[in-house]
């Protein structure tokens, strides 16, 4: 008994009363009702909720084209779901991202918002399922087991863009930084120890180098996601599906989605196998563990302002203490190691439920999708912070870095040809023990003449081979 | 100059301008605009920004006691943050949980806001700081690095009550079944294997056991954090501060809480001391790593409906899937092991932020506050989740219990002071590849008299010490 | 002053007497004082010795051709060299894994051994350096920070192969199993519940699938590795060495070991980067997770002998139970999943080491090695352990996965196409709650005819699309 | 058939030819054959031997008293028992620490071990169960899964004593160092940023509270272990047990241990449950974390040795490179960064480990036991080696420490209560860009008199209240 403002939809379990405002229907609602337990909400997903609606559209299509489905639900069916890619739907989606059922209740809620829209556009009420079946029609040929794992690969590629995008903004600011500071000389170092002479240049080379590396791999880690169960249906038997049906599904989502999605080998292992999402989260943990080394190197290198390296300036962003007056903090590198420890601890909740998986399925997988899709935001989110708040206005102290160099004993090593690693040994404790100059200690000991001292101690052949 | 809707703030990086519908100041509004980062803001976590209140009434208190502050600021300042206690201002703290700083942004949103408050309740504008000043006056005494650390311990301790009720609720449903499961004799397994008789009330005593013991390691530890260290300002050395403050701070903030804080020992150490944070967490993810061991043993008893063990039946909840029909899935136990997953990522989250700090202060530390605050927050909802969608509800099929076990060799191991252990394992290994029963084959072997048979077997008293 | 048997050696920080027996020298000695950390001595890694004398080798032969070493020095080097990758010198190695230094008392133990062979062999006294210099010459053009990462990533290498054959092996026997096995049809599982029928070589196939997956990517994560920085010396600025050497080295190493190494391309960023060791490491880490999986899966599946489902036995390897009379246990599996736990817990001590990197190096490196070389190791055991002990041996209960499914709900979802969804789910609530079969029950409601029954519950169509 | 070199031995699964020197029997010698697994033999553990021994020493004797056990056989138990703890048999425990089986087969090693020590002692051989059977005798009243966890926690116990002694070790040498250092004056950092003063000792001493602190938690977690559940046997019900039997073998145990062992109060539960290994475990990584922090801090701190901080000198331990002459590291404190860096990884293996407990037992528990150990290990071994080799002989850099104090707005804080926060801000930002000193400047503006700049400004006030 429906009045206007309501409908009554029932299930296996029995019948509840939903407001007829909301397009999603009592599957839904019981997911809302049994879950309620982080912050992150499937609305708060766009990426996904596209993905899901993809999906649907993909197998909508190939249902049509096996004539299991009538030209008219199936055109009802990918019109809905483009409405929902559009993102006009969005709040329709209020489950938790966390929720036991390996996705059930979010595969339920695409199946009964699209079918709602469906029947309103096709002149009927929402809930009038005989329509337009959420299972029936737009779960037709699918399981959750081969819709939810798909959906969230896709979901994770296009929020892949966004991310790239990012970290390559923040390569290209470390190139530039690169190119602007190519011809301060300065001291490297290592294990925190005076080393030998490089150029700053170099050093933020090296950051936008680093970087490069890991577009490439996530590009790469992301052609893993490309393989599809679509057609596995309930565990990759393909019950319920027509021969022929797999791969149509997997051309249409190509199709829509201009990926080269491909099926997976074996449908069996694919239904329960997290091993795309496992190596895809631990390449964001690479991706983070690698910014959070740069942040730190920006941190040393800027210690001071004055009693530190100071060799760089990191631009001001805050005030940097409610009692310490002037004080400004390297405020942004810090907050970029800590999105770096969230994401690998992310990866280690990814990794235990993809150990947890039994059987034919992993019941944990909606645990995964949150921790890689919210890793990957927050990585995307901190590379932007990263370049335009602190990256971008790097200033450097060449003149301490040039007054640090020449103070220290850097160039000891480029002594070692001459001299050998011994006899170099001795100059440079002597130099350090009796706080002198290397060159002093050579031309006191006559070990070099003074052309051979111009020609070795040429700073910036230093930081290259001879 | 300011117009009516606006006022402009400045602070030692410039001037902005802010609406005049804010509390919070410049120094907030370069938190929210530097900071956009994760889904968590501070206004999400009610607790925390109660305990800043709390800490910052504590504060005005001591500093009035030494006359530092005048009664009228004083009164002003504890008035402000009074309300903010009283959940009136939480949309006024909108930055986000992780930020660089070490926590100064959200100490001075606090500090900002409540000078707001105060000046708006004394008859001044906002922003007339040369009234009541967010720095000099409501931060008097303090620093980021005292206040910070204590009002994240003491919302932690506010949010533990509902944890513990939580959890404690779990244990009193598990010790209902238990009671009510008593006389439902069973077969116990180990390494999944058929091992010896018990009662099924046994099995879910241990589970309400087993929480009990995390109950009390959570108050223990809890103990922990009511070591504050107030009064150390800066780094510990008190700078700022006169003698007395720190202990006049601390009492107060013991009265305001009704809770037993107490001054750190060595306040250089607390200043940057992460070590309670740790075990806390720890502390959680011990409580995780049971609750889902729990959740994943009813879901291995509940296996069915019947091609498993189905010794116990878990209340349906939702249709447990998108294509197999009448399907029922034990969808709350799976999503208490995925909240424990994500406890246990936010762990190792933890522990690399804590192992990340430097010198005199841990500049991690916000991620360290939102990490242990939201697996409380995920704890407390699975574990009610856990009672009220599960436990509550768990029935057992006694008759399926009892066809397992004497269909069972599991009564061999009463064997063993009778026939010794090696005539025992010739039994149940004779039985077993012959598909025949023990008693049959004892029978056969007059291995024992019937009275024997009677008086070893008599399965109840294989469930205690005899 | 040295005796027949002793020598006595110097360095930066003085002199010590060492044993002529030995064929390290004065800083190998040093390590071994201050290092006596773990159980893990270098000479327990015969791959990274043989790597480390093969990189010498390489870096010898560059050397002569750039004539910065005599042809009777490089001979001497390469000839020790292909001693000390004969194994003939592992007894010389016996410093902790774990070091401080990265890596340059590792370095300096093969310079050191290196020296003394060639000394020996050219005729001269242990620790008469002036002939053969440890660091002037075995040493020459060459640091610890390009020497010992290029080392350990060829170890890597060396050992991926028999990790490769072992899971290749694993892979084997499970394809096998799928065959044997591809006629008895079985239950599926999803979330642990009665679902669809499948066969059990369909779900042997799986495990095989799965595995393939990893070998394929632990061979494209290994190319990574392939990459190194040989020539960069101290910083990757070179210093030291002359224009050309660094392609020679690389390519001599090629040569030696027939394997595609290339120099990176940013050797300032090579210097200090684990990227390539971060991903091998969850490489590793996905397999364990699989592994894991797979053998949870094998204990789920033999549960029994008789009050679980016991579709499969495993072999017996050992009594079970010191208590328990003809107990047998899952003993290998279980041993499978406590290596994979062992391996993604060396991965977060990875991630961790690698996120310590300071500006031109990381320090922690020698961590990152040891826990790598480990995983590979346990994983190789475990493999074969797998292979040899349980999954070759692994017999399957024909009758009992037939009469599993029979007794099951299973069918319905077969129904879904003729039937509806929803229809279909009230099939299987009232078989369930009145304890009836399917087949009953539609003949009872004349739901379908003989003829479609008998088309429908054909069990092996179920199995794939029809 | 046995000839004087070998003797047979059979169990449930066939028999099997053992060399006679060997005191342990079949299934030991099916361990070894099964596992071979990891570096870490049974035998490296001999606390682990040692509790093995004690628990069966403790069991023989509530056997006696409950007369089911002869006088003389108990007495030869015990016997044997004080012969292993001796340390005399450590080399008959050859198995691999990593086994499946729950522990099993490590049960069995000792009673085999007992039981043929006990056999020859009598004068049998060995393998002549009839006298003395290692399941029927050694093993009874007894089940692994009572005796394994209790004596991997006695071992626990036995290994604590001397990690306490190393951490107070430490502790004790930061004490000394900070009363060495309680009169140099130096800058405190926040952030890496430039803070207020304080004095070297202070920071010192800070190191050394925060251990203790880390001392008495382990302590206290120590007695959660000292929870036992002899007497549960296979699962908890005691079955084979006599009632009173289980207090009887507790009371033995902590009469042969002079330690204060109680019997758990759920014996059930204490069966599968690891709470206490893992939140004692977390303690250990607590521990590590903060091992870590201060190594970095000491690294941090030493910087140089010109061209960084610089406040302390390390001392050299061996020279720091292979290419850079006169190159020291801080080899001591970068090696306990890697230990701790092991231990939070070890931390992670044993959460995944607890966690995958199932039904009556955690079958995981062998793992859980070797990473405890093992950080154990690690820790007492870095603490004694940080001690030793570095803490011990560290030197400051006193005219350094007041040199970049000096030169530093560090002082500006001071001025807050005089000047307020705004104005010092000011200050500061001016002295900052001007490269001036604060007090020209505030001479300058003529802000204070000299008298208060006198007052102000004596820098051993700012290191403490006023």
């Amino acid at each position: 008994m429906t009045t206007k403002n309501t409908r009554i939809e029932h299930d296996l379990l029995g019948s509840m009363t939903l407001s007829n405002e909301h397009y999603y229907g009592i599957q839904t609602q019981r997911a809302i009702d049994n879950f309620q337990l982080s912050p992150n909400k499937l609305q708060d997903y766009p990426e996904l909720i596209q993905a899901l609606a993809m999906v649907k559209h993909a197998c909508a299509q190939a249902n049509e084209q096996l004539n299991l489905l009538s030209h008219e639900k199936a055109q009802a069916i990918t019109s809905a779901a483009k409405q929902v890619i559009a993102g006009n739907f969005n709040d329709s989606f209020p489950i938790d991202m966390i929720q036991g059922g390996a996705g059930t209740s979010t595969n339920m809620n695409i199946n009964e918002v699209i079918a709602n829209i469906a029947l309103t556009d096709m002149g009927h009420e929402k809930g009038q399922y005989q329509f337009m079946h959420p299972n029936s029609d737009v779960n037709m040929s699918q399981s959750t087991n081969d819709v939810y794992p798909s959906a969230v690969r896709l979901s994770i590629l296009l929020k892949q863009a966004p991310l790239l995008a990012a970290v390559t903004e923040l390569m290209d600011a470390f190139d530039n930084k690169a190119e602007q500071f190519s011809d301060i000389i300065k001291l490297a170092r290592t294990q925190l120890q005076d080393a030998v002479p490089m150029t700053l240049g170099q050093e933020f080379k090296g950051f936008a180098s680093t970087l490069k590396e890991d577009i490439r791999l996530l590009e790469s880690m992301g052609e893993l996601l490309k393989e599809v169960n679509l057609g596995g249906t309930a565990v990759g038997t393909g019950i319920n599906t027509q021969k022929g049906y797999a791969n149509l599904a997997v051309n249409a989502l190509a199709d829509i989605t201009d990926m080269q999605f491909s099926l997976a080998e074996d449908l069996v292992e694919a239904s329960s196998d997290m091993g795309a999402f496992v190596i895809y989260s631990a390449t964001l943990k690479r991706l983070a563990i690698k910014l959070s080394k740069i942040a730190n190197d920006l941190r040393l290198l800027s210690m001071g302002p004055r009693a530190g390296l100071s060799e760089i300036n990191l631009p001001a962003r805050q005030p940097g203490s409610s009692i310490m007056p002037g004080k400004v903090n390297p405020v942004i590198p810090e907050a970029v190691s800590q999105c770096a420890y969230q994401v690998t601890g992310n990866d280690v909740a990814v990794s235990m439920a993809a150990e947890a998986g039994q059987l034919q399925l992993n019941a944990m997988e909606p645990l995964i999708a949150v921790n890689i899709l919210e890793s990957m935001s927050i990585l995307t989110k901190a590379s932007t912070m990263f370049t335009k708040l602190c990256v971008q206005d790097i200033s450097a102290n060449e003149a301490r870095c040039k007054d640090l160099l020449d103070n220290s004993l850097g160039l000891v090593t480029a002594l070692n040809p001459y001299l050998g690693y011994e006899v170099s040994s001795q100059l440079a404790k002597t130099a350090l023990t009796t706080n002198t100059s290397l060159i002093d200690l050579i031309r006191e000991q006559q070990l070099l003449t003074e052309q051979q001292l111009t020609d070795i101690f040429q700073v910036s052949k230093m930081t290259q081979p001879s």
